[in-house]
């Protein structure tokens, strides 16, 4: 593409030049939220609950947001965990008035809010961007489908290396040591993610880090052997 | 809407009139297919397999298809089971050359295939269909969220009735007993729906029988009393 643009949402090929004549997603919505004053939330500090009414969508400049599933009993699952320059609660732009889940910042915070007519209407003067947010729409539900796959079909210490192999892909961040995950992660914000128990979770991080295949301190993971952990990704 | 048109996703709800201006994905795809011969396939045949390079969108003229995810180890999850006017494949249109789900095909069926480039070709033209696009990926995703809250949150007899719930919005004919699923479906296919074990799932089925809220005979499930069963789904 021209002018190395970069794309919102990884894995996204144009395939259809003449849908793709435009700049990004990611670029069009930096220039839409110039004018906009990002809200300012605090680690632990609630977005939108499931059952919200809710009719925006929200655009992450800086910080991580995290989108779960609580059920009645109060047990959660996390879904994913968004960063900078990522949307959440599209569902709007489709005529969802009530928020499924729940979102909630992992840190401190700063994002816009945009009307989902607003939004609507922002596309619809640049159409070329459809193409791009279908894949969105499409990321996320593969996303989801792997996270399905992987509870009906992966043990434990399966699931949380290849939850791992995500996080970095996602949040890494190179250093001296490995790649470290960019935030700081709860042993029970994993067991969420991989919709396991905390004691699960934590026995099988530490076999990991036994193995040296990571390092973890005060809620900061290292993944130091990648390659290893892939092994255990899929056995 | 004008002209009492019907709308391919359960759901959409159309929000930007300005969007919304022409005809329905349905009717359109319809139109695009009257040149085309659809392809037909017989019980049990399958229509792509995961890891399939497949650049094609299909459109169901008339039959029942499965969507699963096969594991290494033959393991069987089925994600959605789609019908007359439904779409799948709809991933090749954001660049995933590859198939990650096996398509099968659960009674004879006729169905069309859409090149890719062909069906971006055709949305291009028709730009007030994008957004009931982005709602059917977004349908997509809710889906497989609920799938993926029952497998980590519910029991299987409750699996079990939301399922046979969604079967009957889905699939649902009304006769005289209640309302019949309008397709054949064995136990291990109702237990590759709800990541159960098929004896579990003959049990749980045989209990929703003995309580009056179901019949079965022949691979044919009729829900007789839906109230129940709604009752069953959130426990």
């Amino acid at each position: 593409m021209q002018n190395g643009q970069t794309y919102l949402w990884k894995g996204f090929r144009p395939m259809n030049e003449r849908l793709r004549k435009g700049t990004s997603l990611k670029d069009e919505l930096n220039n839409l939220c110039e004018s906009l004053t990002p809200k300012r939330y605090t680690k632990g500090e609630i977005i939108y609950q499931a059952g919200d009414l809710d009719d925006s969508v929200y655009f992450i400049k800086t910080g991580k947001v995290k989108l779960a599933y609580l059920d009645e009993s109060g047990r959660k699952l996390t879904l994913n965990i968004l960063g900078e320059g990522e949307i959440l609660g599209e569902m709007s732009l489709v005529g969802e008035k009530r928020r499924e889940l729940m979102a909630q910042a992992l840190q401190e915070s700063r994002i816009y809010s945009i009307n989902s007519a607003r939004f609507l209407n922002f596309l619809e003067e640049r159409p070329w961007l459809t193409l791009e947010l279908i894949a969105l729409f499409g990321q996320r539900t593969r996303e989801i489908e792997h996270k399905l796959e992987d509870l009906v079909f992966k043990d434990i210490p399966t699931r949380l290396s290849r939850q791992l192999l995500r996080l970095i892909s996602e949040h890494g961040e190179e250093t001296a040591e490995g790649t470290e995950i960019d935030f700081k992660i709860t042993h029970k914000e994993l067991a969420d993610l991989i919709g396991s128990a905390r004691e699960n979770t934590t026995s099988a991080l530490n076999r990991l880090a036994r193995e040296g295949i990571l390092d973890k301190h005060r809620y900061r993971i290292i993944v130091k052997d990648a390659e290893r952990l892939k092994e255990k990704s899929s056995p």
